[in-house]
């Protein structure tokens, strides 16, 4: 005799499932039973219908279904800057172009074009990103109006910011943040040096302190650029990484970004001190500033996540052409075709994210954890006809075959309208971050 | 005292309209009058609504519209195998996959893949593509239905194909492609030898002597990969493009697909043929094939077009992926952030291809040209704020914005629907494939 159907918040029928699960299982006809956000059942639609009552249904029984993409290295806010300024180098692009705006950076602003980045993230499948600007908690006020998943951390510079002056305000602002951000589900909290050469070692090591003794994430850009590196010697007598090191700032929580100057000692170093990486290949493409081997780094065992930086330098938030991107360049920088296959880009884009920011029990779907995923249509005519599903969300889809996004059981995107803002809504933000930016 | 308006078909508005045309105009509130498929007025939206008296009108006013873009490389038809194989070298590939595949390949697969492969270009933004397959009559039949324009030449390879056993059958094919194709107005022929390895000297002679014969396209991969170097060295005692310049292959009409291996000589002799290349980033890089020095044949004044190449190796037939990834990887390649700018990217995706498939009105929207254009939504969550609509386009965009295409006047595809096709015929085709590709 079967035991009566437990009650659950909601039934979700998938017609093809990519599980992320540690035996990463792909299903057809699957089914999710969610209660309280979190997932209680993943199996055979069969089944799942079977074992629940739901308070009700989810028919995405022509969609393909992948755990939310968990986006590692934004500035969301820079999203006012998308296309303001490209095919330069990084330096006039910096000083011609972005701080004199950001000097005139305001929070509201700072929400404005954080909401506008949190619209394109769940279009295209994104459930969680880890973002390092300044006023974060309007950041943080955006993300949650869209009911989008967040690790936010202020960035801290030694000089001055729009948000404060010295490097002591930008640790207590640090310090607020975590604060503000306690106890709301959607949101965590990291600390966000900017990198070894606009933060004082000093600073480097006492936010390396404070987010060990938190457990939060240290996030840094890292090992950029031949000019980092040679910045870095010339003012240290030490490469990027080799400060860190000497700092105490490698270990466990920490994540690396770019990382695209880096020799094979430098990722033995990463990989035995447990630091992971955030790649963001198109962001260092389009600023020629090199490649990060990243499959050589999963080779060394160094956990890996994607970005995709800020749309002031990388032009899109979608980590469906960050995903491609990684897989094929690095085919190229190889000159091997089975170098960074799809299966490994999509666990960089969920697992391996998800393990960067702290948070293991992101990435993939199965019983107990969030019910973060997103829905692509299975009919769509870039998706047809469909032999391997992970090859088909790497090499195939662009973000533009996403039909609904969900946060915690909750769905926050579909065909094309969001839960937490309107067109017209998102369309003024976008109005007066233009009129901004361009002094009007 | 104005004239009365003339009369025309169509009246469209566009928000923001990139035109292409000789001075790379942009502009705001356009209007374009459209008479028997052609552009008969390209202007300010105030002006060209006084000059014109329309039988119906288009408002385009929320979108970015750009001209059609040309897909200068595909096997349209290898849709059928979109991720059936990937992340493998590409002849354990063949092997392995593909040519006991095609071997089994029929008419009616061809029209069923090549419709499909028509859906995603047109949902995609491309209104015309170079096709090189079996059996091309059938994709003859497959674009018109939808609506697209093609040119299309029969693979001639010096082996048995499905469609037919020796080189003098496959050039007789090719002919009586030629006679079919008279006369459609969407369609164009050209000769497609497959390759300098894959097709014999008389082939390649005879195939060439018959293009220029004819004013037709002669396109050819060409120079694709180290491998094919050795190879052809081995064989002939040439590099492959002194074997097609001994053979007088060379030349206006020559389209060079691939061009990953080539010296600086090998550019030099091809800018002063007057043949051009079809760069296919996506698919070199995934074959890891090496990559095409496209900057550098730009710099030397080679004419460029973009290709996808098929599915089956590229996964995408999308444009804009392709786009942003000539870009972003020259800039990878040469270590210069402002290698092959946004506006090269969009040239060769529009006028640069159309120039390769010798059809000097495509490309551009100015008068006289056909009404070739899509449409992207100016209010999309990835393509706000707008600064620069060619930097959106090239950078931004994913497809996933196109909202309408046109061609020759005729909406093709708006939102989701296609005139030549119901969803459920596409399903169909899909289907169909899918069942032939696993054997089931």
């Amino acid at each position: 005799m079967n035991a009566a159907p437990a009650p659950c918040d909601l039934l979700l029928r998938a017609g093809v499932l990519v599980t992320q699960d540690g035996a990463r299982r792909v299903m057809e006809d699957a089914g999710l039973a969610v209660t309280g956000g979190l997932l209680a059942a993943v199996g055979p639609w069969a089944e799942v219908r079977a074992a629940w009552a739901p308070a009700r249904t989810l028919d995405l029984s022509r969609r393909l279904v992948l755990p939310g993409l968990v986006n590692t290295h934004c500035h969301a806010a820079m999203t006012a800057f998308r296309g303001l300024a490209d095919d330069m180098a990084l330096m006039p692009w910096l000083t011609g172009h972005i701080w004199p705006a950001e000097a005139r950076m305001t929070p509201g602003l700072v929400h404005d074009g954080t909401l506008l980045a949190c619209a394109e993230m769940l279009a295209t499948g994104t459930t969680c990103f880890a973002d390092m600007y300044f006023f974060e908690t309007e950041a943080a006020r955006a993300a949650e109006r869209m009911g989008m998943r967040a690790v936010l951390g202020e960035g801290l510079l030694d000089f001055p910011t729009p948000a404060y002056a010295t490097p002591g305000q930008g640790l207590a602002r640090a310090r607020e943040l975590i604060d503000a951000l306690r106890g709301r589900p959607l949101l965590g909290a990291a600390l966000a040096p900017h990198s070894a050469y606009a933060t004082g070692p000093e600073a480097l090591a006492q936010s390396r302190e404070l987010a060990a003794s938190l457990g939060l994430p240290w996030m840094i850009h890292a090992a950029e650029s031949a000019d980092e590196t040679a910045q870095c010697l010339e003012k240290h007598g030490l490469r990027p990484l080799e400060l860190l090191a000497r700092l105490g700032c490698l270990g466990p929580g920490t994540v690396l970004v770019h990382m695209t100057d880096v020799t094979t000692q430098e990722i033995a170093l990463v990989a035995a001190s447990g630091a992971g990486v955030s790649h963001n290949p198109r962001s260092n493409m389009k600023l020629a500033s090199g490649q990060a081997p990243a499959a050589r780094m999963l080779a060394a065992g160094v956990p890996l996540g994607l970005g995709t930086d800020g749309a002031g330098s990388g032009n899109t938030l979608n980590l469906f052409a960050t995903m491609a991107a990684t897989a094929l360049t690095q085919k190229a920088l190889t000159g091997d075709p089975t170098a960074l296959p799809a299966q490994a880009a999509l666990d960089a884009a969920t697992l391996g994210g998800a393990r960067l920011l702290g948070r293991t029990d992101l990435g993939a779907l199965a019983p107990g954890h969030p019910a973060d995923l997103t829905a692509l249509d299975l009919d769509h005519p870039g998706l047809v006809p469909l032999y391997n599903p992970v090859s088909h969300a790497v090499y195939a889809a662009t973000g533009a075959e996403v039909r609904l996004t969900m946060v915690a059981g909750r769905v926050v995107y579909e065909d094309g309208a969001l839960a937490g803002a309107t067109r017209a809504e998102l369309a003024a933000c976008a109005a007066r971050l233009q009129a901004w930016a361009t002094g009007h």
